[in-house]
């Protein structure tokens, strides 16, 4: 079983509209509303891969209800932990006359001291039953900012392996926990080293340097570039064939199919090809969460992964 | 006790943020949800004033348990029947760089055969113990074309009296109920006669067309036009002091105040005079569903009330 931990949890709401009128008063077309954020995009996937996955993280208020009702409705096993404050939402308006999405993000509700011991709690017992903990997204305020490190800990303590998807200060703040996996992307891998990163070897570089700080394996993803996996084994580059589509949620397409290429036994340059073909599939799939399952074959037959030489 | 039908209950989102990119996310900087919909307006006006008012409508899924949620915050008691689809929500994008409102509004969902039973048998029940019931608001897909005829002679079986807010074939097929009041603006009045209504005179004689079909009393809203009221007792007009503000809700406003105005045993004049001031007052509140009740003395006294002569 994969753990999967989101501590902003939001319901994610898609307006569909001919053409928005701003400033005036508008019909919305069609609604789709479903439990989002990072642990629940990668539980979605790992549950489309026939995994087994339980989504943790606090979620309250009305939002907090709809988003345990989708997750049921998904038939997505779910241990959210209590919170006072109201979950957020998200809404993106798509307006295809102007041919472009608007999205309009709520701000997190606050953690309190009680809720993140609650959180804290249902992630250690759930963790002795898990494989695999899954820890990404952004940290809300009133969390510890070492959080993505104690769940990490945690984790392995109780012999779950930890990926963590997170940037800034929450993604340094893992490292020390020795996370078998993190993923950042290219910015982000640039934010937490202070310096810029650009193409492989930067990457290379780069990972290797956060590597030295904790982490045993560093996969950069690299959108339409593709993804690099720096690891005790060696070091690949994988590139993908070029795929249109909604790159919402690729980055958590490629945390869940890592996950499941670890445990399928995979060896890393061919867990790193199909997980960078399933980020892929992820933007040929309109909704983040979940791929374009028609489409994987033959992107995986078009992904090629070369190793990288150390510097 | 006034007794009010929503039959499209929504949850209100309000995000307020300096200034959107339309096409680009954008970070939300305050959000506001409220129970909205014009029965639930009426209701939070008449519980400012002080009167004890319940919210019947139909009510479903997470979005509708969020409306009972802020329903019971703001202390207005409810007995929401059950809807098997998931009420509405409607979103108001504020931006203040661009000095504009965009309103997003959900389709409401389909009234099914039981769900309207449901909701008929609740508002029979409740309106034995009420003096008037105010059923206002837009009709869903699958309630019968006259059901605010059927409701209002449903309550007026059990002893309430009916104020009617509502527009085209919904209005039209209030009027053989004879309900006690109806209050279109100038152009649902239009919409009601099929040709257009200018000035005190138009909304005069087309009053008086509605009443022959029934109603027994006709109050046009006119917005900064103030109001008209033409009943049995004569016909006023009442001119309101200009006030800048939000006038969505204003109308809501003016049926909870000439309910409220009845309740006291105002003569008419009296009753519109302080409606129209009432409405005013709403304009000069930020949210729907309230007024400013600093403002409300100043806008009385500026409220000037002239009878108007039959044509």
């Amino acid at each position: 079983m994969v753990l999967t931990v989101t501590l902003n949890a939001a319901l994610d709401i898609t307006y569909e509209l001919e053409h928005v009128e701003w400033g005036e008063a508008n019909r919305v077309a069609r609604v789709h509303a479903r439990a989002g954020g990072k642990g629940i995009n990668v539980a979605r996937t790992l549950h489309q891969l026939g995994r087994e996955a339980l989504v943790c993280g606090p979620a309250g208020g009305p939002t907090g209800d709809a988003v345990r009702a989708d997750l049921d409705a998904a038939g997505l096993p779910h241990a959210l932990s209590p919170l006072g404050g109201e979950s957020r939402r998200t809404v993106a308006v798509v307006s295809r006359g102007h041919g472009h999405t608007t999205l309009l993000s709520e701000p997190g509700p606050e953690l309190g001291a009680d809720e993140w011991e609650a959180l804290h709690g249902e992630v250690a017992a759930r963790a002795a039953r898990a494989e695999w903990a899954v820890l990404s997204g952004s940290v809300p305020p009133g969390a510890p900012e070492d959080v993505y490190g104690i769940l990490a800990a945690t984790c392995a303590q109780r012999g779950a392996q930890a990926a963590v998807d997170a940037s800034g200060p929450a993604l340094l703040a893992a490292l020390p926990a020795r996370p078998a996996i993190i993923k950042p992307n290219a910015r982000e891998l640039a934010q937490a080293l202070g310096r810029e990163v650009s193409g492989t070897g930067d990457a290379l570089e780069g990972a290797n340097e956060l590597r030295r700080r904790g982490a045993r394996a560093v996969v950069v993803s690299l959108g339409a570039g593709g993804a690099c996996a720096i690891t005790d084994e060696g070091a690949w580059h994988a590139a993908v064939p070029r795929t249109d589509g909604n790159p919402t949620g690729a980055g958590d397409a490629l945390v869940a199919f890592l996950v499941d290429g670890a445990l399928r036994g995979l060896p890393w340059p061919e867990r790193l090809r199909r997980a960078a073909a399933g980020a892929a599939a992820a933007v040929a799939h309109p909704f983040a969460g979940g791929f374009d399952a028609a489409a994987l074959p033959r992107l995986e037959r078009g992904t090629t992964v070369r190793e990288l030489e150390a510097r």
